[in-house]
């Protein structure tokens, strides 16, 4: 018996758009990212894997992701659990900020770091700047800390607790389980579930709006590739993210 | 303190629409019914009521409502619980049935006694007929039996045990609770919290698409009579659902 785990990025926002540094901002999909998230419940639906789940972080576009794609797939039914875990990355000081302005300001290799690097967040960000979320109810009693930024291997130390506490168990008692979340949290799952080394996971761009599929054995070790529900445009859809903030 | 419940039906489905029986016939909201839904989310944040858990029947056009109105007011990361027991009554054979024609075909009298009677369920509708929900997947597992009629007074039965176990236990912990869900399933909760007689619930419609707002002591006794956040609207609304049906 194999075990089914789905992961889906949430589509196009308002900030994505603008080419804004989004992180923990609580922006909303774009009209783009509705049809993206639509698309996905066309793909779940066509695919005849049928989410048993869902898990999504507190961001408001992850949810609306999941809401219109499990509209499309007749499945709003199923029970949801929403966790901080599975948020974006935290992006610091430069949360707010314009992508070809910051690689402007700060060079090709500050920003290719800050964006890339495993362990080097950006600069912190300050409790009373306009995009702090330290005073957001949501947040409210979360576990320790609310971050003030965020590499990607801060991102796997606050995800991976979660994954083993409350995904696997569900995984484990035979539920398939749908995850909507962002860029950075499903890089951090992905990495930790195909074993991919701090230098490359550098390299892997996740598509927004395409269901990724995993196979995993008793161990949750996958028994065969992930697979994109899409795989045409899941690699369209990369070599886009790969080239955001290039001019 | 008092403790703060907000009670939502949803609005208008494709089968109010079609003037159809529907009970637990998993319809969708129709673009009156998305309509009704974004208003409730403009009374609720206009009345600066914040919503901090949702409880939603398994039923889309609930849960449609709630995404909807929850989207509009900025509360879309709340946690969620569905559960059967806030479904729509169960309309046993009636279910798919036109109400003019079921008047017509049964008679003022029967047909009045089926919709409010407080303990006369319809026919029981067959596991093989269109319209049962035998077989559907989200009822696999449930506590007991999948009704396949109800009285509002089984209705009862089925949903104050959920009040008790999770509800009311969010309520004295301080939270604002959202419940979503549908005209019978509500009318059944507002019983038991107004001290409605058997036969005076017969009388009460709730209107769609309008929070209704209690404030509740430590014993869960209302503070003073719960109000509609469009009080007009209410009672407009409440006057049209009393005359579905009729032609």
């Amino acid at each position: 018996m194999t075990y089914t785990l789905i992961l889906l990025r949430h589509g196009n926002s308002d900030w994505n758009q603008k080419n804004l540094f989004t992180g923990w901002v609580d922006v909303r999909l774009s009209d783009q990212g509705v049809d993206e998230a639509k698309r996905a419940g066309e793909l779940l639906a066509a695919s005849g894997l049928k989410p048993e789940i869902l898990y999504t972080s507190v961001l408001t576009r992850a949810i609306q992701t999941a809401n219109l794609a499990l509209e499309v797939a007749d499945r709003l039914w199923i029970p949801v659990k929403r966790t901080w875990r599975l948020n974006e990355r935290h992006y610091g000081a430069l949360q707010g900020l314009d992508k070809a302005e910051t690689l402007e300001k700060f060079g090709q290799e500050k920003f290719m770091e800050w964006r890339r690097s495993f362990d080097v967040p950006p600069p912190v960000l300050e409790d009373d700047a306009e995009y702090s979320q330290v005073h957001d109810e949501r947040y409210i009693g979360i576990d320790g800390e609310i971050p003030r930024t965020e590499s990607l291997a801060l991102v796997i130390d606050r995800m991976l607790p979660y994954w083993e506490s409350d995904i696997t168990v569900d995984l484990k008692a035979g539920k398939t389980v749908l995850v909507t979340a962002h860029g950075n949290s499903l890089r951090a799952l992905i990495k930790h579930l195909d074993h991919i080394s701090d230098a490359d996971i550098s390299e892997l761009n996740v598509p927004t709006g395409i269901p990724l599929v995993y196979e995993l054995d008793d161990n949750l070790v996958p028994v065969k590739p992930a697979y994109y529900l899409d795989p045409e445009a899941a690699a369209a859809g990369a070599a886009a993210v790969a080239n955001q903030g290039k001019k």
